[in-house]
């Protein structure tokens, strides 16, 4: 079975395999997809909203060829309104289809569902846990545009203790070597202990560096992310956090010329849009090499 | 028109050529599929959330190579929002689509729907009435996992006066020789009247035994049914019905060798998960044989 | 890039242009649709729930071969919950898939939408604006149902102020000679001052005929609309002008004989259903004529 749940089980060599993979995939959607998955299903349970992330896996399932079924609200159908639990749940739809894509809302969901699972479960994140998936396509993103991960200095910027993109980026970044972070985070949202430890074992450099400017001047990757109200206790706390660390055009002054701007999106402010005409803002581009990475991970699932 | 409605409208052949055409798709299952309904396209309008039924019909239709459109909110694009009747919405849809599967919350929707519709209207369940399809699929689960029908005792547990799987299941039970029931039920859900007489006047025997010990002990099929709590007009009500019959390992150790449990989940409480690993545990197996009951059915309604 | 936005933007030619497409693929439905579009992906994204119109649009996409992405619920992943704009929305999945189809609540919604794609952007209406793709299908209607359209005399009833659905029809009618318009509405909801100087600078003759009675008899067309609850600002506003304009049985006494009742669906009590067996009620036959419509307009946005 082959369950994509957290970046921490993939070595240096498996990223790399989906790196090569997710090329291979970019290939095929410039003649206009492939029919390998003829006949597989996919089902996409989102337990929590997430239409970027489900329409990415779609396409991806759609573009080689298999097909989807779908549901904007899981939670409907399970716990919430008749308390069923998410094991039941897998274990009916597992007797459906070839492939689950699951989001859920709660830490470790994704793990619970493979547990019982009789078919391959990819997380899509869960909670505020992780997003090995989105790890694997900003991977891709960096190898795609500066063609290594070795070496390079990445600045993490924004919410680095709720932000799960973050998390499972780091955690693939350090099976890199000479990899530098530069965690530019306010001090209420800085990289969860665990997180950080893991890359320092790995020989990471972990720096704090709480100055955007200072963080920007060095970076080879800005990876921004954006503050989520929905992970905050209070708006209090929000509102402080809020809109501390903006990317804008004074930030492409002091840039390299070769680094690039990375984000999950969406953005809510923390790019202004002033940015976007600038080559180095990668995000968009980022967004779009989630579908052949994709593709690449259903593919590895569901062949013999 | 070849619409499924109710499971009152089924003799004992055509049960038995939908059983029939079931084991023949799921031997299509084994083989990854077909493509027979290529070009055909199934609406799914749901008027009432079940994603479960929803998912089902959905693989069932891919799995024969055919299309699906799909709504899980059809109450917005109908009378709620905009003061459509149901008539008028699939008199719209029948022009799209060569067959509808329709959920619906009020009783006798389905038979509404037929009465206007140009493609076929298969049911998924309309209020507190009836659900073929699951009926079919439950007796399908009885032929596979015991062999026959005719002659066995069922014991019908938990909510028999809102579940209407248990309805229909009665009716279709109904068609079969020397067939018992055991209504082990709270005396305020007890079976409808018109239900029991409908298997009285077809000679099945149907016998009150509220002691769930002494019906497992009887019976080659338990069918566990949730309690609703959404069909029920007072929680006071709900909570004196709530956890009365708990299938968990003791009735393990009274029921026959033989016996198998059913459940048209999702469950919630109803049966502990201790009951889970043992092989007369056969509701996720039931809920797997929805998928080539419904391809059956598909095909049947589309094909000349 | 052929986006659809405006039916102003549509010459005569292209609108005959469109109408023998849709004749063409009309024909296609009958022999059991095609495969012209195998490999190409559509998104349907709708700000704001229009059911009839996403399951129109992705019903003529998969009876083309092509496959659909969608999401009913697409202000959850935009602006509304993480603060997305539009345009970013549209960039992300821009880069998935081939054509997107929008629906959204404010006016001018589609051409911000243009304005940043990398694909053909389709309007399914925005806001109180336009609904070209609507319009398209209310044309061919005419055409199906008549033979002609110059010539025609058009009796617009009900709310015509907030009604998208008149003023794009208005504009494609605006293109075609001796067309005569009686503005059947209350005072309250009249044609804008904009749709109607377009109309007259175009040649057509446009005039107030606040009796239905009158206008019935000497329309070629009746098209009746929906008193939209919400695009009222208050309920006083709204049961004045509601239900003072009901198509019946008595009006079927009055009209032409060869004349046709047209409605965008859904109607809520403006046409009485003893209408609807008279071969004049053409309404769901404009609701099928939708699905030829937009397999025209799909085919020729992803052609080359």
């Amino acid at each position: 079975m082959k369950h994509l749940i957290s970046a921490k089980q993939l070595q240096k060599t498996e990223i790399m395999e989906f790196i090569d993979r997710a090329k291979h995939m970019a290939s095929i959607l410039k003649q206009g997809g492939t029919h390998t998955l003829d006949g597989k299903l996919m089902a996409a349970l989102f337990f929590e909203p997430s239409t970027r992330t489900r329409l990415s896996f779609e396409t991806a399932m759609l573009r080689l060829g298999g097909q989807v079924i779908s549901t904007e609200s899981a939670r409907e159908f399970s716990s919430a309104v008749k308390g069923e639990t998410l094991e039941d749940t897998i274990r009916v739809v597992a007797g459906y289809v070839d492939v689950i894509v699951l989001r859920h809302h709660e830490i470790g969901a994704a793990a619970r569902a493979a547990s019982v699972s009789t078919v391959p479960i990819l997380s899509a994140g869960d909670g505020a846990g992780e997003h090995p998936t989105q790890a694997l396509l900003d991977l891709y993103t960096i190898e795609r545009e500066l063609g290594h991960v070795d070496g390079l200095t990445v600045a993490l910027v924004g919410d680095l203790l709720y932000g799960r993109t973050v998390h499972s980026l780091v955690y693939l970044l350090s099976q890199f070597t000479s990899v530098r972070l530069l965690c530019t985070a306010p001090a209420s949202t800085p990289l969860p202990d665990d997180v950080r430890d893991f890359a320092l074992a790995k020989g990471v450099s972990v720096e704090y560096e709480p100055n955007l400017e200072r963080a920007a001047r060095q970076a080879d990757v800005i990876y921004q992310t954006r503050i989520q109200k929905e992970r905050f206790s209070s708006l209090a706390e929000y509102d402080a956090v809020k809109g501390k660390y903006v990317i804008d055009e004074g930030t492409l002054l002091v840039m390299k010329e070769h680094a690039i701007i990375m984000h999950p999106l969406p953005r809510a402010g923390e790019i202004t849009p002033g940015v976007d005409k600038d080559p180095r803002a990668a995000y968009f581009r980022q967004s779009h090499y989630g579908v052949p990475m994709r593709m690449g991970i259903l593919q590895h699932c569901l062949e013999r």
